[in-house]
This record gives structure tokens, C-alpha cells and sequence, in this order.
């Protein structure tokens, strides 16, 4: 269909100034955070904003009529293009679709648009003593519509899981048009076991089944107090083995974080006047709860990871917690900037293995990193398996471009032999659907059973996913 | 297909003594615990007892070949007639294999065959500091299968969620005999967001999808301490009240608990040394974590709800937690005993709302009873709208039956129209299906959908959930 047709319709639908067609605009749409899009922009035909249930109906009939895929959007934060328009068609911006429906606190929920931003919503909560757990390293630019769609975390994911566990119900247009309610039409209970787990289907189907248009939400009661313990080692391997005598004297602490030698290099590299110990790694755990509880699992966090570490440092001062989070704070940023020359690649970044192979994973990584010559800085959030890499290159050189695509492919086959896989967070999008087969087997069969069913002329996200 | 030819079938696949096809042991699984099943038993063709992965698969090919339906049954601890052949077929009898394949601790991970007793599987945890938090009733008799096909949860829920919270992995034998595994094939990780969610798709399915033969489940870090609360109401509103004000000061108790004043009579009734105070309604607040966190919150909730009870009373001492919560331990025993000639009614018993209609709920509820003249005794899991009715009935009467399916089916539709579900965490089963379309809409014929997708013939369980 030509694209002076396309952009007639949406405007038909949803008015002036809410669709994109000048190739200067759609430009900006064929990229997300991702590496792959750098390597491999791709250009939608057409961009809507829309801001209604209905518009979004209409916009799906229109693409089925004409067989256009459909492409969700909202912050573009994503590290695997999952919002991109690879085999064209419409992307559907809903970022500006952020309007929080309603806190009900009574019921410790909320209803919000796709677009609203994970910070803002816990600022509203917050006035409310309410929070919404998962705390992505993006909160600032992410969208709920986004995490949803991603199955999102983050730092505190150990302590209070994913994105999926919060999500009550939700309001989804499928690929015809039809409007459906995931978790109960009218329903504004928390627990509710009837009917085929469609809700948990959704969180995380990153598009490819239908347009999510509205989240319910759980809220939690927020915690009144924190505190941060941070410890050095010598050891690698006592670094994971400490993250479990934690666990085993009952302790659940709410983040769990490792920086190993080569990102405390960055750090200090980056910013010296945070002046991070030297050392094999170094391990951050936050804690909350009510203020006892916080000082007790402290001291015993102390007491603890004392015997492995060469020192434990605790403190419930906010000031002191900064200090001490700001090497993890940072790291990222030092990652990219290991190299004058140089940039930090998203690929391979987000591989989850078992708490009992993260040392192990790391090893590999760093001999990888010297098989390719390519620099790598490891952190992550231990607690959950869940290492974050940081390849840094060059990325005008075309050598170092294909060794870094040869490690980054390594990476994640050694995610999955030891266990692990390709993605504890990010997402699969278009640049681990390679790995598909590797990682499901037969499943992947009956998962591509499922979108068949529920979208059967692939127009919702085509090349995502499965 | 004849029953000899089945059982001849079944004998060769299974060997003897682990196919059963005698009238009288057939009646025995025509029965769950439902009240359905008393009204309308079904029996099955022929039951088998299979215990490898791969005489589940050749059973189901056998059943495929000869459109046979495939029926799994736990314990038979359920309360919809989920395990029963309401269609003939063959019930898959999975109680027996029950072996803990492995208590991967390093890994904070359990692996174990469908019929594992809930309880045992506690008790293995505990040794290694390690808990499953879901905490239903039948703890003792319940598998963990069939915790798996309802979705189960129990008294924790409120601070610990359903069972699909816990669910890394399983392994599913497909209708055709395929052998998949959902959360990855050879997955030891605790996060992971690769390919479609069919693992939390298979949780609260009820055995519509396939049959689960293994299943990989995440466990926490036990506990230390743990205290009790009793909170007596002169007001039944008083209570939601005073639950919401608890959540509002940033606790969240491990259960929350309520017997209103028909629970509190009956209770009395069946064991007056027990003395509960006669009230509108009383709380049971159960905290968990390590020892400070419990007294802090103790004397908070003391504090809180003060000002709303007549009275609350804490306590951490042992034989003191266990005199709190007799009441609310023997209410279901209690209920079953308010008269002389009647039996507690399993149906409609289940029903979940919003935190802010509870009260409204059980008010509703005894006027129901006193309309259809019904005795009912209402408790169950306040913390997160969860209420359980107990209509006590002679069921030897035929007017008193036909009353109460009247009374129970206008609690259902009740359920739906406070913004609840007809099932917070019993299931669906048969008894339920009549309210999937009121309860899901539109969305029943998508759910639908992915029914035909993965079990074309519709030979898995039959007549359930959807």
C-alpha cells in the first residue's frame, strides 16, 4: 500500500498532527537503544500517536483490511528492537498516551495509559504509600506500556520479581480490531483464578500478540527504610558463594549487585574521586523493610559476608548510601567510555544464568573478551543470575564491528550452556530470535501455535519474539 | 472404544497393577471434593498410574489415536470436579509419583514429579533453610501437580502470592504425545523473559493444555520468626478498615485472616472452650521475617488497629500463636457441624472481591442465606478479598439441594458484579464454566483459541475451565 494511503487513513482516524510520514521523522523510529539498530536501521511507513481505545480498534481493522503490521512503541529504551518496524508497517507511538486512570488505593492498585513513565507513576504512589516494585535502570524514560511488553525488572527483581507478577489485569486490542480484557472484564480483585492465564500470556509477548491499552496494576505497601552493605573480595568465586549464605540465614535483600574487576576499572577510570577498592569484585545488597528489620539484616549481612570479603561496609545513612551506590550508579557510563574512541555496544548484554555459574559466566566472558580483543566491562544483578556485559569498540571499524557480533553470539550460546538464557530482562525482540529454538526447543512450536491463533495474519510485531 | 481394549492398551504401556477398571474403583474417581460430584458423578473408562514421562507420552498417543479424553487427578483435594471424567476417558491417577527429583539449593530451586505432597515438599525445604510459600488448606493431602493446574494459594497468598509466582519451568506432555518444556529446556535460572510465556500460560490451565510431568520451582529463604495478631470488631466494616490502615503503614503481613460472626458462632458451637468473643467479625494477622521485624510489626499492628478493634492481642509465644489461630484452623470443621443432619456445601465457596467490597460481600452473603433460608459461615482471606461461605445443608433433602445451587449461583453472579471472580484460587474446573463468558467477555473465545491451538481434538481434560 503506498504510504500517501496510509497516512490518509490514520489521519482519518486520529486527526491532525498525530501521524508521521516525512522521512526526517520516521528516521528517528528506525532505532531504539539497540546495537542491531545501528547496524540495521529500519524505517516504518507511517507513525500514529493515538490516545483512545478506539482510535487504536480502528488503526488495527485498518492494517488487517491491508495487511500492514503493527508496531507498538514507547520510550524506545529497548536494547533489542523490538519497537522497530523490520518488515515496515505502522508504528504505533503510544508515549504520549500517559494518563494515570486512577490510584485506588483501597484496592493497592492502579490503572494507567501505556505511556505513562515508571518514575512518575511511583511518585504518585508514593503519595499514597504505595510503590510498583520492578525498577528498571531506565525508570526515568520507560514507559508502563513498555514494561509490560518486556516483562520488565531490574535492580530489585531478586526481592519482588518482574513486571508480570504486578499485572492485574489489562485492556488489549488484537490484530482484527477486537477489544479484549485480560484478568476479568470488570474486575478490580487482586487474586482471581478464572478463566486460561491469557493476563500472564500477554506481559512480556513484546507486541506480537496484541496492543496493550491499558495496565491494572498491584501495588505494594512502600517500605520505610533501607540501607546498603557493600563488600570487597579478593575472590571471585566468594563473591556468589556469599550471595548465598545470605539467602540461606533467611535474608531476602531487595537488590543484589556485583561489579567485577573490569567495572571497577571503568569506575575508577571514569571518575577517581569515587575511588573503588581494587579487587576481584564487589558486591552491593540493599535491604529494606521497616527500620529493625533493615538494621538487623544489616549486622547479620555484615557478620556474614565478613568471613569471604576482605571488608564489609554497612551503612543506613543516606548520604553514605549514595557514596556507596555510586560506583554501581555509574557504571554503565564508565562502561562507554573505557576507550576515547570507543562506545559501548547493547548486545549480549542481558544473560541470565544460575547463581551457582555466575562466577563461572564471568571467567568465560572476560576470555572471550581476549579471544575477540574486544574490552568488556561485567556487572549485573547477581542476585538473580542476571549479568549485564558492556562490550566496548569502535564502531566506525568493520573489524571490530564482526569481531564483536562473533563475541556477542558466543555470549549467548555460553548463556545457555550453562543453563542460562540469552535474556534474564531485556527481551528478545529481533536480536535473539536466533536463539530461539536453541533455548525452547519443541515449546517454540507450540508458542508459535499460540500467536497463530491469536494474531493469524502476522501483523502484530512481525520478526519478534518467537 | 471398549473398556478392555483401553485397559489392555493402558496394561501394556504401564504394566500390571497400575491400570485400574473395575466398576468399583472407578467410582471412587468420579468424586473430588466438590459438591458437584456428589449431585453428578462421572466415571472414568479406565485409571492409570503412570510414573516415567514416557508413559505419559505413549498414553497420550494411545488417546489421541482413539479421541479418548485425557483426565490428570493430584490428590483429588479439589472443589470443581477439575479431575473428574465429565466426558469419560481415562484419568491419569498422578499421585503416586512423587518423587523430589532434586532440592537444587545452590540454586534455591526444586525439582519434582507431579504427585509430591505439598506438606513433604516443605518439610525436605525446610532442611535446607529453603521454603515453597504457597500455603493451602489441604497442605497435608495436596499435590504439588495439582497446585500447578489450579494455580493454588492459600492463607500466604497476601504477602506471597499464587503458585505461578513460583513456577521457573515444566515439563508438559502435549495431547499429540509431544514433550515440551515451558521457562526453557535445559534452564537453571531464576530470571528469564525468552520467547512466549506458555510457562505462566500452563499454570491455572487445569490440565486443558497438556499434562505436567515435572515441574522446576523457585524457593525462598525460610523465615525466622513469626507472631500473631487477633483483632475483635464490634462493626463488621471496621475490619477491611482496619486491613487497609496495616498496609497503609508499609506492612504486609504473611495472612490476614477473618471469621465473621456466623464463622464465630459456629466455632463456638463446635467447640465452646475455644471462646472466641462474640463479635461482628475477627482478624488474624500473621507476620513473618526475622526476629525485629516480627515485634516491630507486632506493636504496630497493635497500634493500627487499636484504635478500630475492641481489642488485639499479639503474641509470638508459640502455644499462645497456636490458641489465637485455633478459631480460624478448625472454622471449616465448625461450619460442616452448625446442625445436626447437615453437611457443609462445597460450591460457590470461593469467591474473590476487591479489599473495599469484603464487607459488603459477607453482608450480602447472609442476607442470600436468610433469603434461600440457607445457614452459611463465612471466613476466609481477607488480606486479598478472598471469601470463603460454607452453606450448611441436610443433603438428603431435594428441596434444600435445589435452594442452595440457587443461593450459590446468585453468590457467583454477586461475586462478578462487586468487580470480583467467581474463584480467587479453587479453580474452575466444571462447576465454574458457566460463568467464564460473564466473567471474560470477549476474551473467552481468544482463551478459546489457544485451547484449539494446542489440543486440536480437545481430548485434554474436557469440560473444564474454559
Amino acid at each position: 500500500m503506498e504510504r500517501e494511503a496510509i497516512v490518509k487513513a490514520l489521519l482519518d482516524i486520529v486527526g491532525e498532527n498525530r501521524v508521521l510520514s516525512k522521512e526526517l521523522d520516521l528516521m528517528y523510529y528506525s532505532y531504539d537503544s539497540s546495537f542491531y539498530t545501528r547496524l540495521k536501521p529500519h524505517t516504518p511507513d507511517a507513525v500514529v500517536f493515538p490516545r483512545a481505545t478506539e482510535e487504536v480498534q480502528a488503526i488495527a481493522r485498518f492494517a488487517t483490511e491491508n495487511k500492514l503490521p503493527l508496531i507498538p512503541r514507547g520510550a524506545g529504551t529497548g536494547e533489542t528492537a523490538g519497537c522497530i518496524a523490520v518488515e515496515g508497517g505502522i508504528v504505533l507511538d503510544l508515549s504520549s498516551w500517559d494518563e494515570i486512570v486512577e490510584i485506588d488505593q483501597k484496592n493497592m492498585q492502579a490503572l494507567v495509559r501505556p505511556g505513562v513513565i515508571h518514575a512518575r507513576l511511583n511518585e504518585e504512589l508514593a503519595r499514597h504509600n504505595l510503590f510498583f516494585p520492578p525498577d528498571p535502570g531506565s525508570s526515568q524514560m520507560c514507559t508502563i506500556g513498555g514494561m509490560v511488553a518486556n516483562n520488565a525488572s531490574g535492580l530489585r527483581a531478586v526481592k519482588y520479581g518482574c513486571t508480570e507478577q504486578y499485572v492485574l489485569g489489562l485492556e488489549v486490542v488484537m490484530a482484527n480490531g477486537d477489544l479484549i480484557y485480560t484478568g476479568g472484564v470488570n474486575a478490580r480483585c487482586i487474586k482471581n483464578v478464572s478463566g486460561l492465564n491469557i493476563n500472564r500470556l500477554m506481559v512480556g509477548s513484546e507486541g506480537v500478540l496484541g496492543i496493550v491499552t491499558q495496565i491494572r496494576l498491584r501495588c505494594w505497601p512502600k517500605p520505610k527504610a533501607r540501607g546498603i552493605a557493600m563488600a570487597v573480595f579478593d575472590e571471585l568465586d566468594q563473591a556468589p558463594a556469599s550471595v548465598l549464605d545470605v539467602y540461606k540465614d533467611g535474608i531476602l535483600p531487595s537488590g543484589i549487585e556485583i561489579l567485577d574487576s573490569s567495572a571497577i576499572g571503568a569506575v575508577n577510570a571514569f571518575k577517581p574521586e569515587v575511588a573503588l577498592p581494587e579487587a576481584e569484585a564487589i558486591l552491593l545488597f540493599e535491604v529494606d523493610g521497616n527500620p529493625p528489620s533493615v538494621e538487623y539484616e544489616g549486622q547479620r549481612i555484615q557478620e556474614i559476608v565478613g568471613t569471604r570479603a576482605r571488608f564489609v561496609e554497612w551503612s543506613t545513612d543516606p548520604k553514605r548510601m549514595t557514596q556507596l551506590w555510586e560506583g554501581r550508579s555509574i557504571t554503565a557510563t564508565a562502561a562507554a567510555r573505557v576507550r576515547k574512541d570507543g562506545t559501548r555496544v547493547f548486545a549480549g548484554e542481558d544473560i541470565s544464568v544460575p547463581l551457582s555459574r555466575v562466577a563461572d559466566a564471568l571467567r568465560a566472558i572476560r576470555g572471550l573478551g581476549e579471544k575477540y580483543g574486544i574490552q568488556v566491562v561485567n556487572y549485573g544483578h547477581i542476585g538473580d543470575g542476571n549479568v549485564h556485559t558492556a562490550p566496548v569498540i569502535n564502531p566506525e571499524s568493520a573489524a571490530e564491528v564482526e569481531q564483536v557480533m562473533k563475541l556477542v553470539h558466543e555470549i549467548h550460546l555460553l548463556a545457555v550452556e550453562m543453563n542460562g538464557t540469552t535474556t534474564g530482562e531485556h527481551g528478545v525482540g529481533a536480536v535473539r530470535r536466533a536463539y530461539a529454538a536453541l533455548e525452547h526447543g519443541l515449546a517454540l512450536e507450540y508458542m508459535q501455535k499460540v500467536k497463530q491463533a491469536m494474531d493469524p495474519d502476522n501483523l502484530m510485531n512481525p520478526g519478534k519474539l518467537i
